[in-house]
Parts: structure tokens; C-alpha cells; sequence
């Protein structure tokens, strides 16, 4: 007998996106202990790899209600876990959007997770950089600029914080070296999703948004909504180009204690700039400020937040505001 | 309306297991370009870290067959990946033994995919080895020794070979870098999620067979069965030891062209031996060798060939044949 909360699934899979290979030559051999007890081996790095692929894992519904696909995507030094179970082991924007109806695309971008990395300086430029606990604590505005002190505790926290401090080294441990010389290879890979596979519903974070916001300029067809939950960054486009943008309504989602963090207001000023010139160009722009409604307390981890399924709802509620949870009607014979 | 290939779950969800805190001091401040037409910050990249975490995600059924759920363990220079969606697109053993009525976990071992990996060589020691696409052709089985030739081909290729030879860059999408110097972590982060979430019937492969071998010898009681599918290694551990997995049905899975490779006829003579140690000490273990059966063809990366189904209802029939699809009687009130 089926759980009320049980629901029925036509496929769970996974893909990699895109990529190129490359061939190495000219490094030298090395010696490798592969197990204590035997003789080291020679071990030659030169050959061909794949490289700069991405992994999208899917969870299709027996009978999705969205119209299209959702897309997840993960921001700067994360991967698609983001959206798994939260750190305090509660479900996270996976499930509940399946359970709202969506089939569920969780990307992890070129270099994070299960997409994979490469040999650096000679693939990947320069070095990856590792976050600490310190820089996590206040980019995310679990507390305000300075006031890490070596643990995460109620009393360093910003004041009526939703993030689960408790599961802080938990959250952590989903953390994931970055480079600051992937983005064209990240962009070439999410292009080839929304080409191939879309068109998507796309829910992105903090850095994952600039990306969005550019594969909807190279595939306008290919994308029905942009969610942005605490935007990083948006492109350099024209003015003009935007127009193009004039069918996919795009919702900002913004936490709170925008104040604890110098980063962020400049961030969010820039976003509002970006918003604007959407607007000009004909482009719906929704703003859920969340404080503004009375939800105060979210960090930038808005899915991991102990009001995460209130966040959802309100999205979910956009999106059929916007049509978005209505079926297609078939056009031909079924 | 169902399609009869669909199933009902009850969640799906995902976790981080073990790892501890490390604390980085007296490196070097350097200069990064977060984004390129904006001047270049400096960062510091001391702190803490969350390092040696393992992943694991679990598929869980609304409405389970097996005694207990299934743990599937990937091999070296791999991550979880291994069992979902094949390279050629056809549904991997996740979905199978999912529609065959168990719960499926399947992990990244520390330093790989989701389970992410830490700053070398401060934290992780040694440099990571990155597998050319020759190396994986000849160690794989796709190809006998010294066959590669700068590219998959069927010419090439060991005769019959039911590895989809097609698809053989798109699984070389899914390599992950390997150290040889983690086992000791990778082996405790398995210790502590059949520990805490066991007991589980295994299914692991190659260099994961020796990461079950031990879990079964620290955790008798956590460990139901292990398939170890083309195991690579086996412990050290004194005969004695041995009788605490008394209980402990193993099943040992070959495939095919095993003359093609001399590492692999090496390595098959030492568990061959492993295998008759422990039913010295009256473990049950089984073969299942496949050309001896007359399935011939199968490839290192059995759970990708184009006859995975097949060799997966035989486990699940060894499964069955061991009690393992009979549900416990409730022991208490309900």
C-alpha cells in the first residue's frame, strides 16, 4: 500500500553533456605506490581524456502536471547536491518539486561533482580554489562579514537565521573546488543541455544564474522561465539582444540580512540594474523579496533553510501563475 | 495512467557520510581573476575544510521486495555513475534492481564524484592519477593488451566484445581522477555508513571489492551478501578473522577475454585463492563465471554491456536462491 507521500516515477537516469578530448604528450613518467606491500610502478600521465563535461541527473514523473521540464541549477563551489536532502537531513527542492509535479533535470556543471575535473595547469588554467568554512559562513550570510570565530554557532549567526546552524560542517562537506577559468567550457556544456533536451523550467543559484541568463541568449526557444534565487552575476548583453528574452518571465528571490554583507548589496544593486533593462526591453521581471513579505531569516542557501517548502510554494505558485503547470494541448493524434 | 514500467517511490535522497575537519595554516595569499574585466582579488587560502566525506544516494521504494536494501560500490578511477544510465544510453543496475524490488544506495567513495576531494598535497597526499583512454581500453577488457590504437574501434577491439564499443568516450566522460593514497579514509566513510544504515546486501566492483571485503570483516552483522563483480583485491586478513562472515554469502562475478589481459589473469589467481580461504573457514562463495556458463563477451564493465539485464537477473536469482528477496516477519507490535 502506497504512502500518501509516495509518488510514481517513469525513469530515473543520468547523462553526461558535451566535452572535448584532449591529448597530453611530454609529461614524464612517475613512480605510483598503488598498494602498500607491492613494488611501486611507472606510471606514464600522457595520453588522450575526455574533459569539460557535465553530468545532469533526471527523475521523470509516470505523469508529470508542468508543462516542461525543471532544470536545477547549482552555484559557485557546489554541485547539484544543493538540492538533495538539506545538511539537517530534510528533503530538499528535488523531492519537493517532484512532488509538485515537475520532472526534475539536477545538473552538476563542468568541474563540480560527477561531472568530473581535469588535470591542471595543463587542462584546466591555473589552480582550483578550495572555500573555507570562514569565507562559506559569510558569503552565505549565515553571519555577517567578520564575524566567523572558528565554529558555527547561534551566537556568531546573523539574528533569526533559517539556516540549520547545527548542520553547518554537514552543509561543508558538500562543498567542491572551483576554478575561475571554466565558465566558457560550463556555458558550451549548459547550451548542449537546453539545446538537446530542452525546452526547460530553469531554477538557478547565485552563480549559476549568470549562466542562465546567457543560455537563454543563445537559445531563447529553449528556455520557458528563468527563476533566479540570489543571482551572482548577469552578462554584458546589449540592450537589444535582451528583446529576444521577451516570452521567458523571469522571478528574482532574495533572503535576508542583505545588510550583514558589503558583497551582497553591491551584488543586488547590480541585479536590479540587470532587471531593469530587462524590463525595458519588454521582459516580465518578478521580484520575491522575501523579507519585504514578512519571511524574514533566509541566508543565501534559501533550499537548505528551514522554510525551504514555504520558498518552493511561493515559486511554484509563480510559476503556475505564469501558465507553467498547465499541459500542452496535444496538437496531433495521440 | 501507469506505464507498467514505472514504480512507486517513497524518497529519494542523498547524504554525506564521515569526514572530519582540517585546519590549513602558513599558505601563500595569491592573486585570482574571479571574472575577467574585474580586477583581481586576493585570496587566502587558509582555513578550514570539511575533507574525506563519502556520498551516497538512495533510491527507496514505496513498496520493497528485498530483505534488506542495496548497496552498489564502483571501482577505481569511478564513482556511482557506474550504475546508472550506460554509456550507450540504456538504463543501467540502479534502474534494474530497482524494478527488481530493492532500495537502492549507491555511494562516490571519498575523492570522488559528489563525495568531493581536498587540496593536494597538504591534505590529500600525493598527486592524483588521471586514466588515459588507453589505459581504461586494455585494463577494462575492451581490448587485449597493447590493442589501443588512438581510438575505439571494433578492429580493435576484443572479438565479440559486448561492451558497447560506440559509446566507449562517452563512458570515458564519467572517469574521475583517482589518489593512491585514501584507502584508509575511503575505507572508513564505507565502515561508517554500513555501520549507521546497514545492513545491506552488497553489489560492488573492482576496487570496491576490497573496500567490501573489509567492511564485511569490521561489521559482520551490517553486511548480508556481497557480489563482488570482478573484485581486484581481497585483505590481508588471518584465516580466523575470516569465519566472522560465516554468514556472509559472497558471489564472485567474471566476465569474458580474461587471456587478454596478463594483470587481470594475476589478479583472478589471487582471489580464486581468497575465495577458498574463505570457505575454508565456512563461508558460502559462489561463482558465477559467464563464458563457463556460456555467456561470452562481457567486458571489466559488465554492468554496461549490452547484456547487463542478463547478468543482473542471474545475481538477482543467486539473491533469491540465498533468502534475501523474503521479507523478515515483524518480529513486534506493528
Amino acid at each position: 500500500m502506497n504512502h500518501p507521500q509516495t509518488f510514481s516515477i517513469r525513469d530515473i537516469g543520468s547523462m553526461h553533456i558535451g566535452g572535448r578530448e584532449v591529448v597530453l604528450g611530454g609529461l614524464a613518467e612517475r613512480e605510483v605506490l598503488y598498494s602498500p606491500g607491492n613494488p611501486p610502478v611507472m606510471v606514464d600521465p600522457n595520453g588522450a581524456f575526455e574533459v569539460e563535461q557535465m553530468y545532469v541527473q533526471y527523475v521523470r514523473l509516470a505523469a508529470p502536471k508542468a508543462r516542461h521540464p525543471l532544470l536545477l541549477m547549482h552555484g559557485g563551489g557546489l554541485c547539484g547536491v544543493t538540492y538533495e536532502t538539506k545538511p539537517d537531513g530534510q528533503p530538499g527542492w528535488q523531492s519537493w518539486f517532484l512532488h509538485a509535479g515537475h520532472d526534475v533535470y539536477v545538473a552538476d556543471a563542468v568541474e563540480r561533482g560527477r561531472a568530473s575535473w581535469a588535470r591542471f595547469p595543463e587542462i584546466f588554467q591555473g589552480e582550483p580554489h578550495f572555500r573555507t568554512k570562514a569565507e562559506a559562513w559569510e558569503l552565505f550570510r549565515f553571519g555577517a562579514d567578520g564575524s566567523w570565530n572558528g565554529s558555527a554557532s547561534a551566537s556568531s549567526a546573523n539574528p533569526g537565521t533559517l539556516f540549520p546552524i547545527a548542520a553547518f560542517d554537514q552543509f561543508m562537506k558538500q562543498a567542491t573546488p572551483r576554478w575561475t577559468t571554466t565558465d566558457h567550457a560550463t556555458l558550451a556544456a549548459y547550451n548542449t543541455l537546453v539545446d538537446d533536451h530542452g525546452p526547460f523550467v530553469i531554477i538557478t543559484h547565485s552563480q549559476g544564474a549568470n549562466f542562465a541568463f546567457r543560455m537563454a541568449a543563445a537559445h531563447p526557444d529553449k528556455v520557458a522561465a528563468i527563476v533566479a534565487v540570489e543571482p551572482s552575476g548577469f552578462p554584458g548583453a546589449s540592450q537589444e539582444s535582451l528583446s529576444a528574452l521577451r516570452h521567458i518571465p523571469h522571478l528574482f528571490v532574495w533572503g535576508d540580512h542583505m545588510d550583514s554583507s558589503a558583497l551582497w548589496r553591491r551584488i543586488r544593486q547590480g541585479l536590479n540594474q540587470y532587471g531593469n533593462t530587462l524590463r525595458s526591453q519588454g521582459v516580465a521581471v518578478d521580484e520575491l523579496d522575501l523579507p519585504a513579505i514578512g519571511v524574514g531569516g533566509n541566508s543565501h542557501m534559501l533550499m537548505m533553510d528551514t522554510n525551504s517548502n514555504l520558498v518552493a510554494n511561493l515559486i511554484q505558485k509563480w510559476l503556475a501563475n505564469k501558465g507553467l503547470m498547465q499541459k500542452k494541448r496535444p496538437t496531433g493524434p495521440l
